[in-house]
């Protein structure tokens, strides 16, 4: 169960760089494009003609051609042309609300009439010279929410990522949630203790002593239907912390969109946006590419306990303080789910 | 859903060479093997001992023996002896009629009272020294008839094979499609056009000029269950086309064996039958490999295309002119398959 | 279907050395791990807080830690501590009852009230250092009763193993079923015969002869739920066969633990105890990489088997002389499984 009146990143602008991409996306299977005037189009990746999925054609003059026998899908869903054909009377299929923003493309899989572009959420850090943003694409097979809960606590650093940025200190600092409207926040502050590796590099990346104590901080923020980003850094120690001066701390910000394929599965959309050294590719390469060892990791353990959930449907889990930010956040989407059921009901009744 | 009441190719007689062959063929599983004189056999796939696959095993004095414990399994569905046994009360297992003709294993999957040798079609090519043959076999998981109307309209050529056979010419050209019988047609003729790669190749093959504008033919023949025929060839332009003298053309017949293996996956029998230097051992070689090539350009695109309809289930697919040839041949099998219905039906009463 | 209320090889300690092992055992999922004082422990592979397998976690101080979040579980199902929690009201996972003996670790997936460690069977040949052991784990996709068919009708080893241990005078000579009590013994004794390659190359392991004729004896005993012992031997022809002094025989005892993973998949532990030149751990790794590659011939046979026995549910199978080891075999597999069936519904009307 996943809302669908939302947007959902549905990919990067690189993946559909010259070709369409098929993806599905909340059930629905989708062919995105770029169609005229290089405008990102998303349609059904279904041929009305013969069913062969249109994703394996290609775009010619803005036109999703199928690669099957030429019918040419516009970014509507209706067929504009096919050869010899006459294609007025073809019937169109289903094309989705989309909009590129921030680096992402995003799709709408619900009630199209209600896809309003000022709900995809402002990212600060996008857009911005002052910062620079690099991530990767896991597929996973595992409940969305698995993810949320995941990003939403992490004392599991200290195990599943021992090696890079886990440390015991994460575990014994008790974190804290709020709920603000929509927004879910769970906190963990970590005083004068010494920074895992991945944060030794950081401040290394940063002209920083790395050998010193430091304050962490890590602030993760759920909004809906399920977009984490996390605040995480380190300052040198008693410097101020998470207020402390620039040229005494170094800090991220982790990014992760979470779009559900199906009910157990997900594209994991992951990356860090920083602040310092932003022109620096090379420290930006650096970032992913450890970034993406780190994220691994937790991959063959969400689907692992995915396996095991579906195999043991009847119990219940524990909420401890520790998963605050993970139960708050299904209040919210359990809250969404329950709204568009209700919404679709009373259109149902009105027509 | 396919007709059960005729005959299928099976395998080639190099697949039973020395040992026998399990195939699943119309859901029924099979084992064919050389039974007494080289005569071909086909029985389930079954041992009725302890129900081990009988391809397992091996064939000795042109009995199958069981590669588990010994039975020895005759032709005839029945055990003829087993090491220590008395053999008489063994129940039997179902024998399929069978006929080596052709150069193909025929088997006949239906009731075997209605199996007639004379009903396996007449292949003019076939055992003659005027023609040379080479084919080959894919296994494919769609719908047989997605290959029936894949080779019915050639359009797709111009698409999935742009690099080889297909060229815009073949969609600009309208096929005709006339129904005689029990047989479809569909033709396309284009004049005075310039010979993709695979055709100039061959009027080189057959020693003609392959740099000159040439008239090119496309007649596709289905007969029931599933067999395609298909005359394509090239004539130097304004000699006469498809009916030019032979020593301005290059030309031959596309052969379509498709059997069904399960109601979405198929055993496809490929080939290409050509009437210019059949001795020639070596250009037999050469036509296989391109054709094999070209022909598993198709493969993707029929098995994305039956998954997209498992999921689109209830959608009503498109009927074109260019659909004509696959249209009718649907006709033809939906009314064989009512047909068989009915005699079942019958049959049932009378018993 | 098989019995729960016995004891099943589960894992041999090399599995368990300096980790968990998650392994599910007649449809159980557990993990076993070595618990204070090395002792053996085995609980649901279901950390409670969570859901995630506890195997991917790892041993701390006798606790398995679980590898998501650091809950530690104890060897007895209840959460022994977890890092700024109080367990006490944690729930218990279902804790297993297992012994290491012989060699191997047992489980007892049924009721633990019943689980009685004198139950394990006693195995002469352990723990004796005139015999040496070497053996393996194959994971086969069949039935466990197809195995034990398959190790109570040697006949197969004609076919199947023909080229090590099979020949023709296995299936010439009629084997003999005994049952006593809840142990059958088939056996089977073959005079004057030359010995195949395997049992030549273990004469010669044993100092003896392997040009000359030799008595042969296969005895097979199924005791329940689904163990096999097999007697294996040759001795020089004439000097008393099974009863012949050692200084004239070369023999040993095929070891065979057939523990299910589901009802179509088990865990098959298989290996060779030995009486002579126990203490020449070279030749023992000789035998076990033979016996080995005789023992994943069979697997192929029995997943066919097991594939085709799933498509033609309804057939009777023959229950010839040969197979009346496995017959008996499932009788009292049969019995086993319904005094459990009754046992547990006294339970339920009691309680």
């Amino acid at each position: 169960m996943f809302p669908k009146n939302t947007w959902y990143v549905a990919c990067t602008p690189d993946e559909i760089d010259g070709k369409p991409l098929g993806r599905t996306i909340c059930n629905e299977q989708i062919v995105f494009f770029r169609a005229e005037q290089g405008k990102v189009a998303a349609v059904e990746d279904f041929c009305p003609h013969r069913g062969a999925p249109l994703s394996l054609g290609f775009v010619r003059n803005g036109q999703l051609v199928c690669g099957y026998h030429g019918l040419e899908m516009g970014c509507d869903g209706k067929c504009s042309s096919m050869p010899g054909q006459r294609v007025r009377g073809f019937p169109s299929i289903r094309a989705y609300p989309v909009v590129e923003r921030h680096g992402f493309i995003w799709v709408w899989t619900g009630d199209a009439t209600l896809a309003d572009p000022d709900k995809i959420p402002e990212l600060h850090w996008a857009n911005n010279p002052d910062w620079a943003y690099g991530g990767g694409l896991y597929h996973v097979q595992c409940d969305y929410r698995l993810m949320v809960d995941n990003l939403m606590d992490l004392t599991h650093e200290t195990y599943v990522h021992a090696s890079s940025i886990g440390q015991p200190e994460i575990e014994e600092a008790a974190p804290e949630t709020k709920v603000n409207g929509d927004e879910v926040i769970t906190s963990r502050y970590m005083e004068n203790i010494s920074a895992p590796p991945f944060w030794q590099a950081a401040l290394r990346g940063n002209n920083l002593a790395d050998d010193v104590p430091v304050d962490r901080w890590q602030i993760c923020r759920f909004t809906p239907p399920s977009h984490v980003m996390i605040e995480v850094g380190v300052a040198h120690a008693g410097k101020g912390g998470y207020d402390a001066p620039a040229e005494f701390k170094a800090s991220s910000i982790v990014v992760d969109f979470i779009t559900p394929e199906t009910e157990t599965s997900i594209w994991y959309f992951w990356g860090m946006a920083r602040n310092f050294n932003p022109q620096d590719q090379a420290l930006t390469d650096r970032i992913r590419e450890g970034q993406g060892k780190i994220f691994a990791e937790d991959l063959d353990m969400l689907e692992s306990q995915q396996r095991n959930l579906l195999k043991y449907a009847d119990r219940q889990l524990l909420k401890l303080n520790i998963d605050g930010g993970g139960v708050q956040a299904r209040r919210i989407i359990d809250r969404l789910l329950k709204e568009e059921a209700t919404s679709s009901a009373d259109t149902a009744v009105a027509s």
